[in-house]
């Protein structure tokens, strides 16, 4: 089969490779719809060192192919949506709530790090009954695709936010988990949603999803926009959406005391974070920082999957650019260049 | 000044008292809308015991007509909402987080209870900082008189039932306070919202809120479709918004093991409330169950009222009637005896 | 291999069945030291309805015999425990943190319930990795054995019972698992524990495991006694240890405004459990009901041991009566009358 | 009356106020027992800015002297202790749970800070039947004063710690906020308590009140350490009660995913806290940072005294040293050079 790979640090492009074959609890499932990931870039320039010939791509959609003989729930022609994240259910890191750090930190993100990922015609799925769910028939595949990372990612983002019912929310950077974001924290009832950036496109975006107000952070101070929006005191809840140290830092500084910071972003470079001391009110202020990686899981896609059926979200005004699977190189150099204002690109399978 | 007052159990009636005088924490507001809730008909009818010539009503908007020398965020001629219940905050109660519990079981229900309500030309607040909230100039009196109870109430009920993002939910009994918990179960993320009643209007403005699917319980058993639309093993969260026995019993019906019971409802007859013992798992399904009374204070205020400023619910389409307070005895018999399909009547002020 | 069975209601005896064999995810353990439990006898006497040949117990340890081919954790001659509980750690119930729910309600119960238990030379257990626990080299399987249910449960009790640090707390019942949760209150923080019973020896281990009051409800009113000695007020939590409409309504009771009761007792009779109206609040009064089954699981069993080998609690005063295997249908009957003062019975393997 | 107060930055001595009188909700407390506390160094040395004759001190207990004609639960004669931190409970930040921030970031504290503090014969108490707790007869004064800081913030940077039941806790550095936080950890049902430090005494201490472990770090690395006996994946929780940079990264450093650190330290010093990225997951591992002030109210000193009154924590161990209020000068210094092994020195009055 054909599959799309990263074929050492810097390099990608096609390679052959068979159908891969179930375990007794897998499954086998044949793509129809994958988006790239920036963190598929991430990868490819080495952020999580050497690989080859490492099949790439973590979200996607298709149809059951094959099922192990101990898979209970799933048939071939099933159609399906896998978690970017496929944790291993019975890892003690499970047990205790983590399944996204089961087996070591971030352990529970296999497709494209432990193991190949999802930009072939056949991909494989551990623990299918535990880690696949059915797409609903109203739910289109471009629609679903978006349950495996940027809807599971953006919402938690907003849920580890610890929004208060009608609180106050600042969201910065609006890439796609930020607009996803974005649109978690208008579901977790926040009374007043600040999204900030600085392309015209994403901030006209937040507004669609849910930002009651956006800020350019080329044109204003953001931090001092958002606390004097937020009454003077500052947000109930920071979202950092980027991974970037100095919308860490501001996402400390807009937070009240009381607070949450929930940081979604992947911090790629630096020994440290920093936390800004007094406006972290020298340790006894109160503000919590959390952090998270994308739920996986049935359970949760299947949640996603009815915030999506049921009108509540609509995460294909994420789709900018289409390609077709034989153009995937094409489609990874312009996520890879951020070129033409691409949010996402909706790759589709023959 | 011209008040609405409980002569007696059974008798209403208008009554002429003096403006009251506040301490040096409090405020006096003058009365610009009010609103009658059904706990209004129950008081009088004996609820709470007798009572003489008390002043009823706990739902209002007004002026700020004079406030106590130590008060230091309102003024007179501010435009404010206080909640139906007004906390004392340094009541070990409140300070455990249970501030409508302070003083003593509901102990911060004290309009029309323990002292005056705000059906009078002028009502006294106590605590004027903590309890009173400015109303926003976009904001209608109309729609700010909501948020003291209807809308306190019914997203505490959506809150209390723990409803996962993208889970599934049902509310029993779609009057005023299960119509805004159908508001707050979107608000809450809720997936999938199921609403229960047997009245159209009702069930049509349920729909308007935010329920995907609505039951008339005259027509169908709303246990069995419940569990059928919740794919056969129960919803995430079951809402009781009436305070019958058999709503709540029919509640705990269709939570599946692990979901929450919110209980809202004020259960006003029998020695026991029942709990269906096989459906509650023998005491060991992990089906919780909650309850509460309308949180108030500011801070509370304050959010309610950026919810209906930004546009994420419009309480006012629960207003069937509108009367001047002149003509309260009819409202007031109107409300008593549910006519015309009335749901809210708001009362207009001189 | 020996086993000891219900062969139908009513009737117990020893049969002979093979030694079982394992799934490649399973592990065969030899058992050293079992303990019965009262909800043997509930099964003998038809509780779950009828079985035919269905060998007993859930409370054992031994030693690994065989494990299936994909176990990693764990290799013949290894010390283990595995709890009463043995979820399906991938369902969706376990994924939303209720994994002894998982399946259905109460799903995670397998042993003498859905499959064979634990009274046999030897015993299967599901999901190896994520069901066993090494016993630590200090730790005798007497005191081991008691983490699989009288433990787990107990401290679950206290646990769910969200006793605030220095709270109060009223325990009703003092068998093995009220023992066992005083010990968890003490656990959690408690700053006064009030254990309610009428045996006298239990009143006395209850002081022994932490009570600091104990309360003979066949001398006084345990309600008024509870009441009062937490100020008047009401305790913060309450637990119900027994499965007993009247400690659970008492429970209810002595919990003050915003306090939580967490039931931990099988509820064997009846279609109701009843809430008391008043008591509750009018379903107004933030108190909360919560409820549970035995947390099993890896993690859960190594955190219990860990209490024990670092002499936070020793279970092993529970220990009242001791019987060879061959014995078993002498101490079943002994249990099953609850003659002699029995608390827990421990029963050793060959 | 007699008052040792902060006559600028760097200079301390004794002064001569008028006793202060109560307003309508206030009361006047006389004196018996107080504790130096290291910020009240810090405070001396300029850290929280410039102060002209400010009386120092947080940590008393003494007599009700007078209170305000609304004062309801205290009347002269009463013996009192009065948290160190004296929210505003009607404020905001009170009203969402944050009632140490109440006003702004840290306004809860109000002693020595913004109004005189308790180093005097007499103190002012604002609000006192929200903030004054009655100390039980069987309570001595020199244990009940440790309530007002020391065991309310120990134990609290345990309770924010997330400690599951039985499970594994490392505290950075073992002053008096260390150690209680070594209580708290034991109180919370911690399985593994390490303490770590380099002063013989204190390490003892620590074992005295619950370490099982102790590591000297100046002898063993103690990250290795923690790890290493946290079964190499890391503590369930970490508490840093320092204020320093080294011990907040060490403490993310040995904190599994999933984990949680609690940070009760006061950062004095540098632009900024540094969390190490790899440790922290690059932002992904769901490790939480969560930060505290030394609660206070009534509720949360009736809690401490009962744990001191039921023998569940001494806090007295502390007490190094003892001085009359006349010797305040020396015990100041003692204190500021940290002279003679000193913990925290008594201050008896007249």
């Amino acid at each position: 089969m054909k599959t799309f790979v990263m074929k050492s640090i810097g390099r990608v492009g096609f390679a052959e490779k068979p159908v891969p074959k179930p375990g007794p609890f897998d499954a086998i499932v044949k793509t129809t719809n994958a988006l790239i990931c920036t963190s598929d870039s991430h990868t490819v320039h080495g952020a999580i060192g050497p690989r080859e010939n490492l099949t790439l791509g973590h979200e996607a959609v298709g149809v059951v192919h094959e099922v192990g003989a101990e898979v209970r729930g799933f048939r071939p022609g099933d159609r399906v949506v896998v978690g970017a994240i496929t944790p291993d259910w019975g890892d003690p890191a499970s047990q205790a709530g983590h399944s996204s750090q089961s087996g070591q930190a971030l352990g529970g993100w296999k497709f494209a790090n432990i193991k190949d990922g999802v930009f072939a015609e056949y991909f494989h799925v551990n623990d299918a009954d535990a880690n696949l769910a059915h797409i609903p028939a109203t739910v289109a595949d471009e629609a679903a695709v978006y349950c495996a990372d940027m809807l599971s990612t953006g919402l938690m983002a907003a849920e580890n936010a610890a929004i208060p019912m009608g609180g106050t929310v600042a969201i910065f950077a609006l890439g796609p988990v930020g607009l996803m974001a974005t649109a978690g924290a208008k579901l977790c009832g926040a009374g007043l949603i600040i999204g900030i950036d600085n392309v015209p496109r994403r901030l006209e975006l937040a507004r669609k999803y849910g930002a009651d107000v956006t800020i350019d952070f080329s044109r204003q101070d953001p931090v001092a926009e958002v606390v004097q929006l937020a009454e003077g005191v500052g947000v109930d809840s920071a979202i950092e959406a980027l991974g970037g140290d100095i919308t860490f830092q501001n996402a400390v500084k807009v937070t009240k005391p009381g607070g949450t910071i929930s940081n979604a972003g992947y911090h790629g470079g630096g020994e440290f974070v920093h936390i800004p001391r007094l406006d972290w009110g020298v340790g006894m202020a109160e503000k919590t920082i959390r952090t998270g990686l994308c739920p996986g899981g049935r359970l949760r896609m299947e949640r996603l999957l009815r915030l999506v059926e049921r009108g509540r979200v609509d995460p294909t005004l994420l789709t900018t650019h289409r390609f077709r699977f034989d153009e995937m190189a094409e489609a990874f150099e312009m996520m890879d260049e951020k070129r033409d204002g691409i949010i996402k690109p909706l790759i589709l399978f023959g």
